[in-house]
């Protein structure tokens, strides 16, 4: 069941987008805890995330709402979306079908890693 | 061992800051996978996370760096960063000694939760 429209209302009142009207959305697998990827809401697609249950973004580089999924198949179902404690971050617990990330990844940090300590 | 100093100028050459000099850093806990804060860095905090292997972050409400821990105590163990594919956000894997929020929640994503499907 998907949150109710007051739910989701007083949720979007929240939140502070920036002066943009953006927010970050980190994206991650709920049950293996992998950090897929990162980017950026409107209060728009922040409501239609919450109302279908389906990851959609906003492209900064396109300047046009971006349903995840819709030219590669891998969508990402969400289970949950949280606010951080200044409410300037959402994290969205998600199922991700496929790959995040548009290299064919399985997430958008596998490919440049710098290990720092053991 | 931290990386070489090569390794570091490499990696932050690659990083593409915003207009203002940031990278939005996400923290997450290497064994569980939580996902602790997602914070901004220069490119100096950067290259002193890599250097030391502690976060670093820079605070854009106040203008300054902001070395996670140094008043709570609470400090980040870097053990890996990683670049995403369009080189925009870092990912940290660390060791976060006590909760990362400053509320005394373990992650800053605790406290604000809205299910959207099971």
């Amino acid at each position: 069941m998907p949150p109710e429209p007051d739910q989701i209302d007083a949720l979007l009142a929240r939140v502070r987008f920036t002066d943009d009207g953006l927010v970050p959305a980190i994206a991650q697998q709920h049950d293996s805890g992998e950090v897929l990827m990162m980017a950026w809401m409107t209060g728009d697609t922040l409501r239609e995330t919450l109302t279908t249950g389906r990851a959609v973004y906003f492209s900064r580089s396109r300047g046009e709402r971006w349903a995840k999924g819709d030219t590669s198949g891998h969508t990402q179902q969400v289970r949950e979306v949280r606010l951080d404690c200044d409410a300037d971050t959402v994290l969205l617990l998600v199922d991700q079908v496929g790959g995040a990330c548009h290299t064919g990844d399985r997430t958008c940090f596998d490919a440049d890693v710098t290990v720092v300590s053991a």
